[in-house]
């Protein structure tokens, strides 16, 4: 009897190319496919929830897969995590209903950009965060975020080589936090487009250094336009935070 | 004219052999030689306030050096991260008095012993955290800490092949922290033995884990012997934070 386990997973994006099947290249996907079919014993391929670039990280990444394992539900991780390299971890598994998919499930999805804003990088979290030098105005970083809280067209911040049929999303919420020198952004919503949080942390950057005003980002998102937002934040500081299904 | 500068490091020890100059190996005293040597086309030798271990990591190291440079004493650390590896950053620098010895100057010295307590390690942390799994009691270990306070002879806390001509030190603060998975242990005082905070995180770490009583810390002290303490926690949970100058 084939049952659908769901695993939550971490990874540090480093050293691998994202999560989707490339060949010649170490991405997440490859790797679990890899190691559970080797582990069970049957070729098994994981559906993720959400595909992240090269370089971007995870602690609450989610896939399922198809098996008729008998092993239980909530001990996959334990088994998988055996065999998987340092920088991917099975947090958690467990057995869901075989019509849970995890793309057309709907959620709400957390991802958190960090930032370093300092004099100069710090090593000890420099894989993890991208260093801004000059203080930033979190004030208008955080009136910014307002105009795109909601269900807006994100046209201006998604990579022109998205091939999303829609590029209507929602934004449920924005939270701008600092401790110490350490600024995150914390954005949940029903879906991103490709390179959207990226292109949303980079303009709030912008906005934070003043070089635009925060209520152009209204005018930014109307014009419908990538050239009109800000630049695209490197992967390094962006971490897939989890997802709450609906 | 001849200046002392002093400066203040922070690296990520992963990939390098601690502190000290080593024959053939990378070291932050030899690369801050060599590229200090490289910029001000003089031989420089720094003095570095303290020694770590390899894969020891630092927010907050301490060194100075004697140079004619005319260079601006806050300007070093510019200059200087130009050629630096991303692993070591100078965060800070200035001129001190000709006088000031980093190891003969009173100070209290910070570091942090950092735990990763959860089922599995967490990928994006595990260069920074010694991952314990099953739950710490983290009252049983405040307790332990307590022992350790003020002067004592810490030979049981201390390397044997320490060359140390007096074990006796002074610990003015434990401080132990936990938020969401990650514990943190503070520890300040006036110096520390070969392997002195490691040997404490992995003896409060094993009272924690109810290995032992907290109340055994004293009797480990009194006892004087390497044996009687618990064990040695992994370097790269270790972080030197910082020096206040008396």
């Amino acid at each position: 009897m084939q049952r659908r386990i769901m695993l939550t997973i971490a990874y540090d994006g480093t050293n691998l190319h994202g999560w989707q099947i490339q060949p010649g290249a170490v991405t997440v996907e490859s790797v679990l496919n890899r190691e559970l079919s080797a582990l069970l014993k049957e070729e098994i391929h994981v559906i993720g929830a959400s595909r992240t670039d090269a370089g971007v990280h995870a602690e609450g990444a989610v896939c399922v897969f198809d098996t008729g394992s008998r092993i239980p539900g909530d001990k996959f991780s334990f088994a998988l995590n055996q065999s998987l390299p340092p920088d991917i971890r099975v947090l958690s598994s467990k057995e869901v209903p075989d019509s849970f998919h995890p793309r057309r499930a709907k959620c709400r999805k957390t991802y958190r950009y960090s930032i370093w804003n300092d004099t100069f990088p710090l090593p000890t979290n420099r894989l993890y965060t991208h260093w801004v030098h000059g203080a930033l105005d979190l004030s208008a970083m955080r009136r910014a975020a307002d105009y795109l809280i909601g269900e807006h067209d994100f046209k201006s911040f998604c990579n022109v080589r998205s091939q999303a049929e829609s590029t209507v999303r929602t934004i449920y919420d924005i939270d701008i936090r600092k401790e110490g020198k350490q600024i995150d952004i914390l954005i949940t919503g029903n879906g991103f487009l490709y390179n959207m949080i990226r292109i949303i942390a980079g303009t709030l950057i912008e906005i934070g250094q003043g070089k635009y005003a925060p209520e152009k980002t209204e005018a930014m998102l109307l014009a419908e336009r990538r050239e009109e937002a800000g630049q695209t934040a490197p992967a390094k500081g962006l971490c897939l935070m989890g997802y709450e299904w609906l």
